[in-house]
């Protein structure tokens, strides 16, 4: 057969294929149980991830395994449903056939039904070349890259006993103020005040410099302005400085360069950098709207009819954060629920039922945890800050995480660091240490 | 200061230098909290690693974190301690200075007594160019590209159709049957056969073949051949494939050259080859043989006096996998041990003691984990092979595991692990999927 396969299903089931198994594309898959319909769910990762919990791997309390269980052991009890590590490389609407590349096996895949839940990748709005000086916290190589950055930061402040030089180590700049920007900047926080404690001899960790950066007028814009103020209030009593308001012009080794509204320019000095401002979708997206002749939306989502199809093409649904619908946000609750709802779409054709329905967004609030003990929730009318509403940020969140093995583990991960300031998963790989210094190093400024 | 700094304590308290983290290095460390010196350990990683177990890493049970607690947490309470990451470069014998370079950071540190435990790394006898088809099992790195390679070529697998390119994916080849070798194919042969079971459609994972190679005449050398041959008996009942007096000739992408003492030419056809053959002392070792005038004994080592001091230098101490010294084995307890025992040595001196106690191994014991209950150990006279043997394992592992922290998720990990064959840190990073495909993909043999 050479490099190129053809795969499906032998008996004559309904084939569903899937794109992604992230919240839409596993929710989906899951919706399919038991169902006469042959599942294939086709992901260029091995493993769902729960993207929430990215700065949690990036600051040293979660292991990666704990929240990127491999996708084929959290569906083995999923009799109908094949797991295929392909990245998608084109989806032919006419022939019904997702094509997809894993090394330079070519796989062909027929379907009757696809669903498309590809994601979101992240945005450095047409400045690719600042990735390298800021990554972003999108998958597990991000989480893993930053916290290599964040921990090796400290080991190198510890080094240098030049006060400009270490100055720029013991700074670290998050930019977009967004769940993650917050609860990223948060951690960092913590780490440098708290955990790292007593652990360096030259340096005090925690006279870590910590600058969150936002364009808009302030943080958490999803939450009301009422939480969003007193989460600003904890992040600063942190330490955490935010500066908003204020545009990104460029970032270099060496710091971010900013623009306020009334165009001052400005400078912060700092190595570390992360970059948690802006998404956009898949560019399966793309694809899909130049084989359906549907024009693109904002953040290159493409509009999806009221059921999650794609106009003209009923058999394929875009879910999550690749489709455009009533102005839905990109959470993974969106991602979640309009997954099951286009296999619920696809299950009702197959009994009979040729009316479909609209895809109804059941709003179950925002959280946002913003250091130890305190997180914002927003729950309809209800809108809480505190510590109450921390406990339901870890009620929820250890409730939502896919799989027993991840849960206990991370019950004591979290009571490690939220009762103790420990942080169990701090390691850097050699090849980080080698990669973040010889590169910071050559590049430096020159110095006063 | 520019580039170049000069470190030691500001006090004049006796500078103890201890090069490397490993257990000859942190024992070394520990031995000396609450005496009248100051303590400087340097290492090229952040992390004291618990190397006997890295074979869990790489096969999905244990994360990074569990084996690798930051050096500088470990010694947090230790005030008299500094840790700083740092590649040693040069050892000045006579102007008592360590040179060490973390990125473009080269840092001078004075000592008054020095202990050097660098450590051993892989050997490939020469043929340094097969790591990338075989990389070893001596570190973190190591760890993660080995479970990224092994699970990744199920994955691989599930997605060929074609016989021979599955079963390419499909055997995996370990060289050296020493306790590394052994232990890894037992479990590589244990996450086959149960842990992977459900999880694909198209493979029956069962079918790896897992084939274990040395030239020596059996596994398990430095065991009684009682246990040797109890504990290949079970490997082969995992369904190992043990291959005896065979020397490997070559190692490409796409398998394994092995001749037999006979000369007899084969090779075994293998995408993923893990090299746990030889090792050989750091480069430190000739460093100060250079400088001591003492000849490099086996494998890279430096013969030291009977208290594990260079010759010529009694402030100079060599330990661990370092050191040639009454035939001792590169094992975690010497290290240890003789790391402790040149700190003891450095004490005593400062407390008047002229005349230095030579170094006395006690021999523990061995042990080595075959698969889930069943374990080899001698202990002196004493020779236990199964279950009781295994239960000693997991006493002694975890007893010595270092750090609170990594205790209590290790313990759920190995119940997950041999109670319910769950393995919770399966994952692959994106970038191990992409470098692994692609090379493997290009350099294919011609199929048939």
């Amino acid at each position: 057969m050479g490099s190129n396969g053809q795969t499906g299903a032998g008996s004559g089931a309904h084939r569903v294929v899937i794109i992604g198994a992230g919240f839409g594309g596993l929710f989906a898959a899951r919706r399919l149980k038991g169902e006469l319909v042959t599942v294939t769910v086709i992901d260029r990762t091995t493993h769902h991830l729960f993207a929430p919990l990215l700065y949690q791997v990036a600051t040293g309390i979660l292991s990666e395994g704990e929240i990127a269980p491999p996708t084929r052991d959290v569906l083995r009890h999923q009799s109908n449903a094949t797991v295929l590590l392909g990245e998608v490389t084109d989806v032919d609407l006419d022939a019904h056939t997702v094509t997809s590349r894993a090394g330079t096996r070519e796989l062909t895949t027929p379907y009757d039904s696809l669903i498309v839940a590809a994601g979101a990748e992240t945005s450095y709005f047409g400045h690719d070349e600042i990735a390298r000086h800021a990554p972003s916290l999108k998958d597990i190589d991000d989480a893993l890259e930053v916290r290599g950055r964040i921990f090796g930061a400290f080991e190198m402040a510890e080094l240098d006993e030049d006060p400009t030089a270490r100055g720029l180590w013991m700074t670290f700049v998050v930019v977009g103020a967004g769940a993650t920007g917050v609860e990223l900047a948060g951690q960092i926080a913590e780490l440098s005040r708290n955990t790292l404690k007593s652990n360096f001899r030259r340096i005090d960790p925690a006279n870590a410099r910590i600058v969150l950066i936002d364009s808009g007028p302030r943080i958490l814009g999803q939450f009301h302005e009422r939480l969003a103020h007193r989460a600003a209030e904890r992040l600063r009593r942190l330490g955490v400085e935010i500066e908003l308001g204020i545009r990104v012009a460029a970032i270099d080794e060496g710091g971010v360069d900013l623009i306020a509204a009334d165009g001052t320019a400005s400078r912060i000095k700092a190595r570390t950098k992360v970059w948690a401002a802006g998404v956009q979708a898949s560019p399966l997206a793309a694809v899909l709207a130049d084989a359906s002749g549907v024009a693109l939306g904002h953040g290159g989502r493409l509009p999806v009819n009221a059921d999650c199809s794609v106009p003209g093409h009923p058999e394929v649904f875009v879910v999550g954060d690749m489709m455009e619908l009533d102005g839905l946000g990109g959470v993974a609750e969106v991602a979640l629920q309009s997954g099951r709802h286009a296999a619920r779409q696809i299950v009702r054709r197959l009994g009979g039922e040729v009316v479909p329905e609209p895809f109804h967004y059941r709003d179950l609030g925002s959280l946002a945890s913003i250091s130890k003990s305190f997180a914002v929730a927003e729950l309809g009318p209800m809108r809480m800050a505190g510590r109450s509403a921390w406990l339901l940020w870890l009620f929820v969140h250890l409730a939502s995480l896919t799989g027993f093995k991840n849960r206990i583990t991370t019950v004591f991960h979290w009571a490690l660091s939220f009762l103790g300031h420990g942080r169990a998963e701090r390691t850097i790989t050699l090849r980080q240490v080698l990669a973040r210094q010889l590169p910071a190093s050559a590049e430096a400024e020159p110095r006063s």
